[in-house]
């Protein structure tokens, strides 16, 4: 939750329309890969900095840059493709929530991608934005990870359908990708989630509450994160945007319900997660009252014989028990039958 | 909620479009029945592996699959009747919400049949998969049991008028037999509830929250498979498909009712089983309050005699008391009037 | 919440289509009462187990059932009126929710009337099935009470505009005399929730969490019931049924008005509920807190009292303490002024 | 909540149509107050029982009736001005919901106006009925206080626009007063609010959680009268009927906004109550820790030296220690020493 | 929550369209500052009490009024620039929600700017009033501090595109300022809900609940002030009032994006700040639970043993033990034993 003050430390006061990186770096120089292709051919370049140039050859082309905090990249990009200054801004400033822009003859997309840390068991938040047109696809990626690797290759060998299609598929391809990151990151959740409910049934100690809080706050973050892709995913299959052909729409509403699938799983969580942490405080109460009959049953049957001990260790001089010849044993006799007397009424209560 | 891990385990990272069966592999062979009726007329033929060829005949064709590992078979079915890909990928993936979807000609619905183990206490999923055009319906069973067994033999012995109508009509068939499964998993949900009920008010002990908590994992189980349903069965009442019938509408929206029915069914249980948490917390208030009355009458009644018997067991030479003739039956009568007043003080305060 | 069972036991497997009533036998042969009129004429005639035939004359022509048990009867008026197989399955399945449908030149609505058990304290439902068209009306009673006399008195005596209007008219009156019947049990509920009100703020007992219980399932139960009636008098008033004239749509729309009201009711009821629950619950931490500071009071005055009490009942030769001479009155002295001391701090602590 | 009651006592069984008066009698004999005004000349004329005829002029007639019991009177005003008996109705029956109704070239509207009793420190209700047309406006007041005093002065004074506009800115006149009202209501329930508040956080008593308890009905009470007002001034903003102008549009408009405020207010309150409790129950639960934590900390400290004391007391003939020269201070030094090094442990467990 | 009563107080009763301020005095006199600009030109003037006069010059002309408590001045704007009166009511009444309001040629939106109060921990509105025609804006505060200095600095300086653009860019770049300033209240909000977080977690003490209902308080209060605000952005940014140009929309959407961002981060706040209070409600419960253990502990052991002193305290003549040579010693062994077994137990059951 520590993110957005950064972005008011950097950009407040400055006029709308000045492109700031608002994130941190996360690498030194950006990566840059180029990769051209049409249905029979393909051409790749890599680069750092600066796009290397397009060749010229029909097909899609595609940018995919890996560092957002060098600002002239992203402004020749722009230039290049005629991107919109607010696109541009929102893809610099990474607390965006993710978004469908229709531009004339381009579209635009903010996607979170999701990463679970396994160390601080937090979910992590990359920004990618996609800004696409009739043949031209820029992805950019806030960090330097090569979460696109497994579409590149699918371009490279010919897998799939990739290359018989256009650039509405690609950014398909690229969107079909992050989402299917979340699965990973929803497992990872599940399990967590299983593992404290295990934990709460069996042996709940004084770290549980704040794990259960932890998990919410992740779930929390998690469907404050899905939502806005949802409405942006349904933006996008709606879209009659010229560059979205019809065949395509078909599996961009694939990936609708995928989101739909995940606010399912993520609103289920948030009521067992409730059902957990009532679990838990009900386990307090319980072993509270269970705590709480242990001393009223030993209290309730020793401070009687207790009292009756301190009775017959009075001092008065004319006390007949006391030279009773069975006196002691006789009040052995009557403490016994006292401590029996309460155990059964105990029973009977259902206490023991 | 541990099938969805199987999924990205085996599916992660393969191109969209690509067919994998992600279920557990519940048959070692699929069965396949082949039913193809007229109003006059039945032909039926069953086999495993693949389908067997239909025959010539006008009337309705019904390929009904029980088994969903042998990936060729799902491929060649789909080839016959020109089934898209995407809908291809649906049947096999297990992990699908239940969905409709209307393709130029036919249509394609998702529903998950329930049962429930009364052995693990459980609501179980199969998903199944119907994709149906003007003069041909396919189900795709996940798991062997003959769930349309019924459905078969209205077709066979022409009961009802199951025969006299089309495709359309043997679809709101299957799946109002699906629905009507439903009201079985309900009815004993229902009766879980109401012993869970009994058991709060009568008996509430340690494994009682553990029980509540896991019905209301079902029942949030239950609304998430429900949920879409609903949605489904809407969107194909008011579909306006070719192959939808005016006539077969009224029937759909027959099953659109009950749905919503069980919607609220689920939805009142809900806060029933919320009612009866806050019931069982309430229960243990109570108890820790009885608890709690009987240690402080008990104590507070002998704390002060037993001080009362301490002073006189104090052993300081010049103690008048200790020489009087009565002065230990004046204790004892002391004693006494001290116990009779803290009853009284205790029956005023209506803890006794 | 035991009804739905027998629905399934009864019904699951049968074909959809087949008429089977599905609730308890309430009377031994069903009543049907034919009641026909003009403004200036009417004629009535009662029959058991079948529908007696109607007068040639022109005017409304009414059939009353009462008892659905005798399904040719059902059948025979459903012949006769050209009623759809449907709507007379749900006019059997007493199980339905309230509901509205629209017949090419009929309406059909379901409506459950509502009965306060003073016994059990629960509310009981009637369904009653309304099938109506230009010049008919077809009223289906499952129990076998007189609801509608009111209504038919209305018609003979010629009370109010009833006789000058049409069929939807004497549907609009049959509908708000079961509406009116509501307000009979929400006054009893009304009654019964301000008795546990003050019986919480006054003297709650262990009883007392189980009566609200009670309650909220029964506005739970009445909340199920009477939001699809909502909904269906609402369709009613737009319906554009030839059947239904522009004239009775307002009073269609002052039902729909009194639904709406009683929802508010209800969902107000569910609040007030919680809230009562809520203090219930304080009510029980309050009274812990004080039985909990009774037991302080007193082990934190006598505890120490005792061990001083002990300390001088030593056995030590040299206790120099113990020859004074005033060294008994010293001791208690010593004693009141520590429970003065703790009495002062007490009070202080507003614990007194 | 007790006033529902009276309806289905007095007018349940009746045929609709039919006009009672289901509320208290408030006054003896109903006062009636006419006002006719053009922009330039104004005409007053106030009677008991029966409404004074209206003089031959134009401009507008405003009868203002207060008092309901006396039903010929409102049947007169009713067929003077040609009003829906279902109009009359509502009238005359206290219990409706605040609505708008559009007649052909009327409008009738049911708006509640609210006092706060200071005694009860409940929210008062009184139903005001307004049924206006191109010319004139009847007002029906529930009882006898002159809530439209304020306007009367405006237009016998020709202060503000009032009299240079039509009958639909006298109805937008009177329901902004009704309206400004509500602020005087939410100022007296604000004030509670925070008293309240401050009492939770300083000094919670047992009366408390009753006074909460209050307020929360109180509140509830509001939301379920202005909710169906705002919906019913935004029905009167957006309707087409020929009596309300576009320039008075803008006027409604802005009193629905006021609605809209005030709704918000209510909401907020609602979180704000909720809050409270939770707050006073968990300065039960902190209030209970410290009882507990003094009854912990001298009872741990005083119950070892008590056994210690006990043990000293034994009467074995063999006891060495007690024969000790300094046995008797070495025990008192044990002693302090235990209670020494428990109070450190206290001091380290943050208990004091 | 205390200003809404000065309302009440100062204008209640007044007729609609009496111009009021219902504000507080902030300053002496108002400040008014003109600001003038085509693309290549600006012009500036300051005054105080009354508005200077424009120069005769092309392009916008905007006024800035700091401070509102001067009507005169107010209502010579609002006849200059043909202001409506309900528009000049709603900039003086300063208890209004964000609104937007389409007049024929001019719009009309009340936003309320936030700054954090450090001292009191309070957020602080003002309320700003923006009227705008095509080529004038005025702009109404409510306090005296210069919010739109950065603004009137860009377009002195001709940074960034405001001199380019017309009315409608400036209204935008207003709106734009005081949205930013949400942000840095945010900040301060987050910064205290992770502390207060993080104070729960490690050392919760009596102030911690206070603390988080206040925070609460707050969370709402921003949420009934950024709602509206939300809604009326999106009024703005999709009006056709002809001085909202095409260009100028897309700019406009940016804003509403970013006050949708500011409800989704309060909205997680509520369910988080629910999530801290449950936290630390627990944490009471699990203390509690750790002092009725320690309790415990030490009563269980503590009573028997003293018991058995107190047998041996007694005065029989004949208790043969007390005469044993290693009576005494067997004594000790005994008690050590019992308290080694209770230990053993207690540890057993994960007490200690």
């Amino acid at each position: 939750m520590s993110r957005r003050r950064k972005k008011t430390q950097r950009k407040h006061g400055l006029p709308p329309g000045t492109l700031v990186f608002t994130g941190d770096r996360h690498t030194d120089v950006p990566d840059i890969v180029l990769v051209q292709y049409t249905e029979s051919d393909t051409f790749m370049q890599s680069a750092r900095e600066m796009a290397p140039p397009a060749r010229e050859m029909a097909g899609v082309v595609w940018y995919d840059v890996r560092g957002l905090h060098h600002v002239p990249l992203i402004e020749q990009l722009g230039r290049q493709f005629g991107v919109h200054t607010l696109a541009l801004e929102d893809v610099l400033d990474i607390q965006q929530r993710a978004k469908f822009e229709d531009y004339e003859d381009a579209v635009f997309i903010i996607a979170p991608a999701l990463t679970f840390d396994e160390a601080t068991l937090e979910v992590q938040h990359e920004q990618i934005g996609i800004y696409a047109g009739k043949d031209f696809v820029l992805s950019f990626q806030e960090k330097p990870d090569d979460t696109f690797a497994s579409v590149r290759d699918r371009i490279l060998h010919g897998n799939g359908r990739i290359r018989k299609r256009g650039a509405d598929y690609l950014v398909y391809a690229l969107l079909d990708t992050i989402v299917d990151h979340y699965y990973l990151v929803l497992d990872k959740l599940e399990e967590l989630i299983d593992n404290q409910e295990h934990q709460v049934l069996t042996a709940p100690d004084e770290s549980t509450k704040r794990s259960i809080h932890h998990l919410k706050l992740q779930v929390l973050a998690l469907r404050k994160t899905v939502f806005p892709l949802r409405e942006a995913v349904n933006a996008f299959s709606r879209s009659d945007n010229p560059m979205v052909q019809d065949s395509t729409r078909l599996f961009i509403r694939d990936i609708y319900d995928h989101t739909i699938q995940i606010m399912d799983a993520i609103d289920t969580w948030r009521d067992v997660l409730n059902g957990i942490f009532d679990l838990y405080l009900s386990q307090l109460s319980f072993r509270m009252n269970n705590v709480m009959q242990v001393l009223t049953i030993i209290s309730t049957i020793f401070i009687p014989l207790t009292f009756l001990a301190g009775v017959y260790g009075m001092n008065f001089q004319n006390m007949p028990e006391l030279g009773w010849r069975y006196g002691y044993y006789a009040v052995w006799g009557l403490m016994l039958l006292i401590a029996l007397l309460l155990l059964h009424l105990f029973r009977k209560k259902r206490w023991l």
